[in-house]
């Protein structure tokens, strides 16, 4: 018995322990410098006792959405539910067929109609997202993000989301961090779908918003969503976001763009163990390839300059490059 | 042997039931239908299978502070910062002996300062509030707090907490309930003790606001605070603040005024079980006493309308007195 016990034990450790050692949390991937960055940053600020080491509550994590949790090519998501919501308005404004933006936007002639810049893009928000309740926004966000197909591969949007950023975000999660989405994008539009696709509640969305207008209709409260814009959550709009809505600076920043840089340097001013990341779109065969910093092609979407991949290096953020970094891009990849 | 194994697993399942059934999570409140609304709401939506039944991401409960959570009387704790700031402030400001309402409020003469209403408040606020980066504000805020007292009981600010309120919020997030502040008070002057006094964490701080402007500071990132409203978290901002940062109804709702009758409507509108509950100032033995409601004498400070009062009894709102339910008003009585 004597001799037996201890092996036992031991065994017993053994098996309880394997499987913590044995499940990698990020699969998809490969065993690059960009994983060692995330794993020894995770295994740092976790280690109590360690220098590094982050008490629970601080452990905030923020992800910028289009081209860095989900595919932003050949256009952001909202740009295609924006254009899809115009098409079923359309017969309700038939001075749309003789006024700009709208006419160009209805005949797919995109160019045109966005010629004029931001204010095009406004208009074309305000005429689409606008004039509804809150409650009425989010249920046609849903029915249209339930169905709506990417242009390229068919598949739904919500399964053109980055394998392996999901793994971070879960892996994250595990090691205590809130994950929160910092994005240009509209809250309103990314809440109805982050919690189930990301795990992220809707308390944890920050977005670009527009203003709303507390009413009584039928005796009922509703919010009403006025053609106004609120809060634009991009580039300095992200940390100001970030402050607003979470009021303590994050110790890790994801993103893949010119607009993020604000974020991720706002993330790495705090002092202490940092993760900073920039996705590169390098991957023209599995996904997209854009850049133009490292030569890559220029993008209408997101924009990650030259000067932005050098301001990396020299801070120490690590891009990840999606060809050399990912195993897989995409969950339904070789299925 | 047969006989005494049941007997301990019995023993062993009063052991561990007991200590779930003996101990009273609201101690300080006595068993009057306020406590029993309390109860009865939070075991109706944990109960698997419940018809009321909510699931753990929807226990969303919002809490308005300032006479809801700590003491509002005879100001609102954030005027008695204000008005310190200004005093210290006052020896780089020459120009405020001769100019309202500085000169008055450095005098203590509030009635003449305030006699203009809501501008001189905010001049009051910016003067005080703003021109400093938010890490500098967090700080200020921080060495106020730990030292300043209210005037009457000598007692730190953060010792005016409503000791029955503290039990509530422990038993809502015992229950899988996240814990929400929505006040019109300034949402950075919360934020930096809300966490340690109420366990409510900065990012389910909501109030009011100002802008404020990303920077570089020799070098590195900072947000200084402007003299610039951003948003007034009163009445009916109380549900758009809502809807900004948390993104879905709550489900409990707890206020002291008219500024929380919107909250309180948009909560209740939900369907499903709705706790929203009103407390009255009708206890000035031990605290103070003030409504207009119920011929309480009127106040300076927060307002409860009869209206309001009518209100919540049409509606099935609760009115929790003071006097009648509380047991215990401040943790440091009979100490």
């Amino acid at each position: 018995m004597k001799k037996i016990l201890p092996l036992v034990t031991i065994a017993l450790v053994f098996a309880l322990a394997l499987p913590l050692f044995a499940a990698d949390p990020l699969p998809s991937w490969n065993d690059t410098a960009s994983k060692k960055a995330i794993v020894s940053f995770v295994e740092k600020v976790t280690k109590p006792g360690s220098p590094d080491f982050v008490p629970l509550p601080e452990r905030i994590a923020v992800f910028d959405n289009d081209g860095t949790l989900w595919c932003e090519q050949p256009l952001p998501v909202q740009a295609f539910f924006a254009l899809d919501r115009l098409k079923a308005l359309a017969p309700q404004h038939p001075e749309w067929k003789t006024s700009e933006p709208f006419a160009s936007l209805l005949k797919g002639d995109l160019k045109t109609a966005l010629a004029s810049g931001k204010r095009a893009l406004i208009q074309l928000l305000m005429a689409t997202h606008a004039g509804m309740t809150t409650a009425e926004f989010d249920q046609i966000v849903k029915d249209w993000i339930a169905t709506a197909r990417h242009p390229k591969t068919g598949k739904l949007y919500t399964d053109m989301v980055y394998q392996p950023m999901l793994e971070v975000l879960a892996y994250l999660r595990a090691n205590g961090f809130k994950t929160f989405i910092v994005s240009g994008g509209g809250i309103e539009f990314m809440r109805p779908w982050a919690e189930r696709v990301y795990g992220i509640p809707p308390e944890q969305v920050i977005g670009s918003s527009i203003k709303t207008k507390f009413e009584m209709r039928d005796g009922k409260p509703v919010l009403v969503r006025l053609p106004e814009v609120n809060f634009d959550d991009d580039r300095d709009g992200k940390p100001i976001g970030i402050n607003q809505h979470i009021g303590r600076r994050p110790i890790a920043a994801f993103g893949n763009s010119d607009g993020d840089r604000e974020m991720l340097e706002y993330t790495k001013a705090g002092g202490g163990a940092r993760l900073c990341m920039l996705v590169l779109h390098d991957d023209g065969a599995r996904e997209y390839a854009y850049g133009p910093a490292q030569g890559l092609p220029a993008s209408k979407g997101g924009t990650f300059t030259q000067a932005l991949y050098d301001q990396a290096k020299q801070q120490g953020w690590t891009v990840i490059s999606m060809k050399d970094d990912w195993k897989k891009v995409f969950a339904f990849e070789g299925k």
